[in-house]
């Protein structure tokens, strides 16, 4: 496979995404993000909104959430269900063509399987507190503890899948802190290594 | 203040040392590194073997071992001494010009005090066990087995003394991998980021 892929972990509010897309579009390929989303659900049938929140999150930020969920006669949960079906989708997406892949554990997935730059987005809390209510509006919980619950529940997810640790350097070949640096010049710098 | 600092803090064997230092050259700024340890031993009095391995690395790997180390009436290790004058030392420095410093737990010790640009130098295992059997030479023991005591060590330190997570991406602003991106290439992108 001579397809090459860029992979994009990102801490909720760093700008992963909008780095990701900028990334892929000034490299001309194609960058899955809702697309890799609309594609899970066409493949499994489920929908949007279930993929986008089961397929990143872990329900109570534990591991715990997932031994009492509940399983079928394999001992799978839907999670898992979901999670079988996302890898499968990736894998086909890798081995499709070129491409940027936004989250759902793509760097660990295509780890061996495919020519990949790993990048890692992230942030300080305050830095991604004014860029979630910026881009996404206030929320009835502080920004604060949204950005903490998604972490949570971000990290217990990652960790349960991958047995990785969520945002260790070691994980990826390159980590921004995009707060500091700015969305721009972390999109230079990957398509730069590109 | 209006200098501008690059702290390198390294996994050992990661090449971190040259990257710095030929960072520092291409910037035409000065890079502390073996100059830092010749300052602290020129402050302290104490010599730079004891600098080198005390003010990088825990005794054994655990902070069980600076609990049982000798302390004064202050309630302070001879490595607590040392800690503290390594810090006023680079306190000085970063006082004093803009300058690449290598390790030493300069990005915490400069976090608040200086204009910082903090990078974290990573590698795989066998591509650092590869390099520090090319640059130091064979040991008595395995390139590995020097590694994961160097690592294991050098995080008990750090811990110890800044109380954050070695190696965890949100601590730098930058994070490489230089096995995979090249001594050269994070060169670049560390010099276009000053």
């Amino acid at each position: 496979m001579n397809n090459r892929i860029i992979t994009i972990s990102r801490e909720f509010g760093s700008g992963g995404r909008t780095i990701g897309r900028e990334a892929a579009k000034k490299l001309g390929i194609p960058c899955y993000d809702q697309e890799l989303i609309a594609k899970i659900s066409a493949d499994t049938g489920l929908s949007a909104d279930y993929i986008r929140e089961k397929g990143e999150y872990s329900a109570y930020g534990s591991q715990l959430a997932n031994i009492f969920a509940d399983r079928d006669t394999k001992g799978l949960s839907s999670q898992d269900h979901l999670w079988i079906a996302q890898r499968k989708t990736i894998l086909d997406i890798a081995e499709k063509e070129s491409c940027v892949i936004i989250g759902r554990c793509a760097d660990y997935i295509l780890n061996d399987a495919a020519d990949c730059l790993k990048v890692f987005i992230h942030a300080s809390m305050e830095s991604r507190a004014e860029r979630i209510v910026r881009v996404y509006g206030e929320g009835e919980d502080s920004p604060e503890k949204r950005l903490k619950d998604k972490d949570k529940r971000r990290m217990a997810y990652y960790r349960h899948y991958t047995n990785m640790e969520w945002g260790a350097a070691k994980n990826y070949h390159i980590s921004l802190d995009s707060g500091v640096l700015g969305i721009e010049k972390c999109v230079d710098i990957i398509t730069g290594l590109y």
